[in-house]
């Protein structure tokens, strides 16, 4: 192995595409603040701060960067008598972290267990046949994101 | 979506394995040793250093938590003449964070993508087949991964 400078660092435009996902996913609030939006359908800021215990600017910052990249979309919403209130919703590619939350999610449940067993099984939709995260050949079947539910065991 | 708090936040033992994953993928750092250590074979800490150009102290606390967590193991090498120094390999939980790093890599590459296109690809050994990473039935094919390899594109 070549002890040579990894080509992957330039702080401008990381060379690396795993890089640069952790540029978008940049810490633990970002990988949750998705977590909530993908497996729970959290919208509502309201919602967010609630069910994650994260301080209020915290989170207004973790949201910006997330539309910032593309992962989350800001809309409205109103509640009758109220004003209107920024809601924030997945976009196709924050769809696709999915995969991502999957292969975390997975890999706790296998590595870091917890004593009663997983809390979440990953399945397909009208199934209730398991799925997991793997490699698999380009042209070879898989399970398309849209079909994919979380369920609590 | 009932605004409750969220189950999964309890910071002794998170019941959420997304968050016990990312308590061993503390930061960005963590997942760059790992990167390192995954799909490039690195093993000594001279090697990580250099080719990560990170702060000697970050990198000791991040490989003595790697090794803590149980996804890197501490062996040692000599050189002819030198004293023994410390390697670090992957560990069977280590060696399935690859899924993480390649569902990562896979989605940087489609949704943060550099303009000349991906700079790695996933593959099965032997074959110029490429791989994704994706969501598959339990009783699906998939390629294990000691015959998935990281190849330059």
């Amino acid at each position: 192995m070549a002890p040579s400078r990894s080509p992957e660092l330039d702080p401008q435009r990381p060379y690396c595409s795993i890089e640069r996902a952790l540029i978008v996913l940049t810490d633990r609030w970002a990988f949750l603040v998705m977590r909530e939006a993908l497996l729970y359908d959290v919208e509502r800021f309201a919602d967010f701060r609630e069910r994650l215990d994260i301080a209020t600017n915290i989170l207004t910052n973790r949201l910006d960067r997330l539309v910032q990249a593309g992962v989350l979309e800001r809309t409205e919403y109103r509640e009758p008598g109220s004003r209107t209130r920024p809601a924030y919703r997945p976009t196709p590619a924050g769809r696709d972290l999915t995969v991502v939350l999957g292969a975390l999610q997975q890999w706790g449940d296998e590595h870091v267990p917890r004593e009663d067993g997983p809390t979440m099984t990953r399945r397909e939709q009208g199934s209730a046949a398991p799925l997991r995260v793997d490699f698999v050949r380009d042209d070879g079947p898989s399970v398309p994101l849209d079909r994919v539910e979380f369920a609590r065991v």
